[in-house]
């Protein structure tokens, strides 16, 4: 019983972590305005002076701003987001 | 010998499980320019018409901008990630 216990204990734990392998899908949002189904922001081009940088990697503690934060990000977890930059044109 | 063996190795896939459980970091962008160092779009204020909804979520197929993947994505992952909408005040 022992033996069986062990065997079905590593099957289930060997199960999720192939689950996990294979890419089991992560959030992408980790802390920004989580109580929100759907977080939308909404920006009014006369408000952007010059240019905004927007944060598509949701660590910005000035959120929908980039804070620069998606550098840790990315040396952390091995990946390459960066931001948007809204601009006007150079003239 | 074998005992040890299994016991071994569940202590390993434990460990690793329990990293992912804690919560080991992951990828944002699974799928965009994953050759690029880091993925900047600069987009001209002039080119946006009323209104241009670019994405955050790393999932569109039209990115950098929104083409609704940001549901599928929520479902499936229990996320709330929404676009960046930028557009011209109502006058
Ligand atoms: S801080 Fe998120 S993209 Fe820069
Ligand atoms: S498809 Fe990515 S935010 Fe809409």
């Amino acid at each position: 019983v022992a033996c069986a216990a062990i065997g079905f204990g590593t099957k289930l734990i060997l199960d999720n972590n192939l689950e996990f392998l294979k890419g089991k899908p992560s959030k992408v949002n980790l802390s920004v305005k989580k109580t929100e189904g759907k977080v939308v922001d909404t920006v009014d081009m006369e408000d952007i002076g010059k240019q905004a940088v927007f944060c598509r990697c949701w660590r910005s503690k000035k959120f929908p701003y980039c804070d620069g934060s998606h550098n840790a990000h990315n040396e952390k977890c091995g990946d390459n987001v960066g931001p948007l930059i809204i601009k006007k044109k150079e003239s």
